[in-house]
C-alpha cells in the first residue's frame, strides 16, 4: 500500500549514464533515491517529459505527486497552473540550487513546501566562473581553435589576451556563490575586488579576503562595496553576476546598463539567463561593447537551437564563452545534492520537517528567505 | 656610422598588428623599440623568416648580428652551427621567459651572454595553468562545443565534469611560475598541494600557502614537498609541469613515468614540449590513462599540421585543451617583456653590464643560474 507518490524530473543520461555511474543526476540513475523511497512506502515516477505544459508525462504524473524533484540543469516548470491540477503537492526539492523555475507565489498560495540543497554546488559554480573569467580574458577558444585546427598564428590570439592580475573585477551578489567567487579571485591579484549586493558582507569576510590579499599579494583593502550598479560596472574590467532571478533582477543587464560598462570589458553570468537580456548581450558582444560574455545559464533551457547566445561572437571567434548549463551539476556536485534530497526527504518522511534552514525557499506560505522577490 | 647591428626575430603580426597597437611581440611593432636601438647608434634588423637553418634570413642576419633578440613563442633557434656563424654575437636576449632555444653550452664556448626577461610572463603562464587546468577537469570543451553547436545533452558533459576542490594537485618545479600556480591553486581549496623540485621552498614560502589555506578553507599543512616523483604522480588527481627544459626534464613524462600517474588523471604542461614524449601523451589520453592534456608548448613550434596533439583526444571530445603557445605573450605580458628587453639593452649600451641577476643565463662562458643544465 503507497503512501504517495514520488516524481523525480532529470535530464537523460542514454548512453552516458551506463558509462559513468557516478551520473546520479541522470534519470536512469535517480539520484540513487529509488531504493530509500520504496522503503518509505512511497511510488517513485520518473520521467524526462516535461514539456509542452498541459500535455506532458509531467502534468499526468503531478495529478498524484505529494512530492516532487526537480533540477535547475533542466527545469520542469512548476507553474501556477501545473500547482493547481496538483491537488496533492506538498513539497517541491530542487535537486541543486535555485528555485526560481517553480511559482514561489503559488506554491504559498497553497501552502507547498520548496526546498532546495543550499550548498551542494556553490563551490562547483564558482569555480565555472573563475574559468570562463580566465577562457574570455585569455582567450583560450582562440588559442585552442588554432591548436585544433593546424593553425598557427600568435598575433592573432594575443591580441585579444590579457592577464587577470590587476583588473578590477566585480560581483552583482556576494552571497554563498559570489563570495567563493571572490575567495578564488582574491589569489589572481586583483586591483579591487567590487561587489553590489542589498547588505555588507560581514566584516570579517571582508577582513578575510584582505589578509590573503596582504599574505600573497602584499596589499590589503582590495574589497569594496559599491552602492550604485552603474558605478560598480563602469569601473571593471570584468562584471561576474552571482545572484538569483527575481522580480529586482530580471532583465537588469539591459541595453542601459551594459551602457554603462567598460568599453572591452567581460560579463560572466552563471546566475540566470533572464538576469540577461539575450538581445542587448548580443548586440554588445557584436558592437565589441563587451570583449566577452561567457557563463552557463540562458533564459529558456534547454536553449533553442537558434538562441542568439549560441552564435553570438566578435569577428575573431574569441567573445563567446557559454556552455550548456553544467557548472552546478559536475559528478561531485551530484553526489553531494543527491544526498542533500535525501536528507529533505528523510526530514518528510519522518514528519519531523526539521530541514536545514538554509534549504527552505518557501514554507507555511511565507518566503523562508531575503533572497527571492520580496525584497522589494 | 654604425656601432653594429640588433637581430629582432619575431612573430608576423598581419592586420593583427596593425588593429591592435598593444601587440608589441609582432614583428610590424618592434617591440617598441627601433628608435631607441637607433638613437643608440645601432642597426635594427627584424624578420620573420627563421627556418631552415641555413637558408633563412636569420642566418643571413647573424653573420653581422652583435645581439639576437628572440621569443619563446616563435623561437629561431640559436645553434651551435648558426653561433658558429655569427662571429660578432655577444648577446642573446629572450623576450620573454625560457632560453632553452639557445645552445648554452655553445654560447658559453664563445662567451657569448645569454639573458632574459624572467618575471615578465610569470604570471600570465600561472593564470594559463589555472585556467588549463579548470577547462580539462570542468569539461569546458564538452560544455562549449554544444551551446555552440545547438545541442544540449547534460550528462554527455556532466559524464566528464569535476570539480577542482579537494583534489591533490601537484607541481613539477616550484619555481617563480609553479610557486604562482600554488598560490592560485590554494584558493580553490585542494585536499592537497605537493611539489617536486631539486630544492625545498622556503619554509616562508610555504607558511605563506598554508596560513592562506587556513584563512580560506580552515585547514593548513596542504603543501608537501614530495622526494621521488613516481610517488608523487601516483597520488595526483592533476600533475602541472612548471619546470625548463634541460637534460634532466628532455622526455621526462615518458610512457614509463606516465603508467605510475593516477588513471584518469589530469596533466598539464605550459613549460616546454619536449619534456613529454609526443607519442606516448596521446596514447595515454586515447586510452584514459589520461583523462585530459592541455597547456600551450611543443616540441617543433610552430607545430606541425600533423602534430598528434592536435588531434588526440578521447572518443567525447573532452581530453585535449591544447592551446598555441600564447600563455607567455598577453598584452600585459608583451608590455613587460618589451619594457625588460630594452633594460637588457641599456645595460649593454652603457657598457655597465648591470643586468638584473636574475636576467642571466649565461655569461662570461658560464652559467649564471641553477635552473638550466648544470643541476646534478
Amino acid at each position: 500500500m503507497s503512501n504517495g507518490s514520488v516524481l523525480l524530473v532529470l535530464y537523460e543520461g542514454g548512453k552516458h549514464a551506463e558509462e559513468q555511474e557516478k551520473l546520479l543526476g541522470a534519470i536512469e540513475n535517480e539520484l540513487g533515491i529509488r531504493k530509500y523511497i520504496e522503503s518509505n512506502g512511497y511510488q517513485l515516477l520518473t520521467t524526462v517529459d516535461k514539456d509542452p505544459e498541459p500535455s506532458s508525462a509531467v502534468d499526468e504524473h503531478l495529478k498524484d505527486a505529494e512530492i516532487v524533484i526537480t533540477t535547475p540543469f533542466y527545469p520542469a516548470y512548476i507553474t501556477k497552473s501545473r500547482i493547481a491540477q496538483a491537488p496533492k503537492l506538498k513539497l517541491a526539492i530542487t535537486a541543486g540550487v535555485g528555485s526560481d523555475h517553480v511559482d514561489l507565489n503559488a506554491a504559498n498560495e497553497r501552502k507547498i513546501t520548496v526546498t532546495e540543497v543550499t550548498g551542494s554546488n556553490v563551490v562547483s559554480v564558482a569555480e565555472h566562473v573563475i574559468m570562463t573569467i580566465l577562457v574570455l580574458i585569455r582567450n583560450y577558444n582562440g588559442g585552442h581553435s588554432q591548436a585544433v585546427n593546424g593553425e598557427w598564428d600568435i598575433a592573432g590570439v594575443a591580441k585579444h589576451e590579457y592577464d587577470l592580475e590587476d583588473k578590477v573585477v566585480s560581483t552583482v551578489g556576494a552571497g554563498r556563490i559570489g563570495y567563493r567567487v571572490l575567495e578564488r579571485l582574491i589569489a589572481f591579484n586583483p586591483k579591487k575586488l567590487l561587489y553590489y549586493d542589498y547588505q555588507d558582507l560581514p566584516p570579517e569576510a571582508v577582513k578575510r579576503l584582505n589578509d590573503v590579499s596582504q599574505l600573497l599579494n602584499g596589499k590589503g583593502d582590495v574589497v569594496q562595496r559599491v552602492e550604485k550598479l552603474e558605478d560598480m560596472v563602469s569601473q571593471s574590467d570584468v562584471v561576474t553576476i552571482n545572484a538569483p532571478l527575481h522580480e529586482g533582477t530580471r532583465g537588469l543587464f539591459n541595453k542601459e546598463l551594459i551602457s554603462h560598462m567598460k568599453n572591452g570589458s567581460y560579463l560572466v553570468n552563471t546566475a540566470r539567463g533572464a538576469i540577461c537580456v539575450a538581445e542587448d548581450v548580443d548586440a554588445a558582444v557584436k558592437s565589441g561593447k563587451l570583449a566577452g560574455y561567457g557563463g552557463d545559464v540562458w533564459d529558456q533551457q534547454p536553449a533553442p537551437k537558434d538562441h542568439p547566445w549560441r552564435s553570438m561572437d566578435n569577428r575573431d571567434h574569441t567573445a563567446n564563452a557559454m556552455t550548456v548549463h553544467i557548472s552546478g551539476t559536475s559528478l561531485d556536485a551530484q553526489e553531494r545534492y543527491a544526498l542533500g534530497v535525501k536528507n529533505i526527504l528523510e526530514s518528510y518522511f519522518s514528519k519531523k520537517f526539521d530541514y536545514r534552514p538554509q534549504d527552505v525557499i518557501v514554507k507555511d506560505g511565507k518566503y523562508a528567505t531575503r533572497a527571492y522577490g520580496q525584497r522589494k
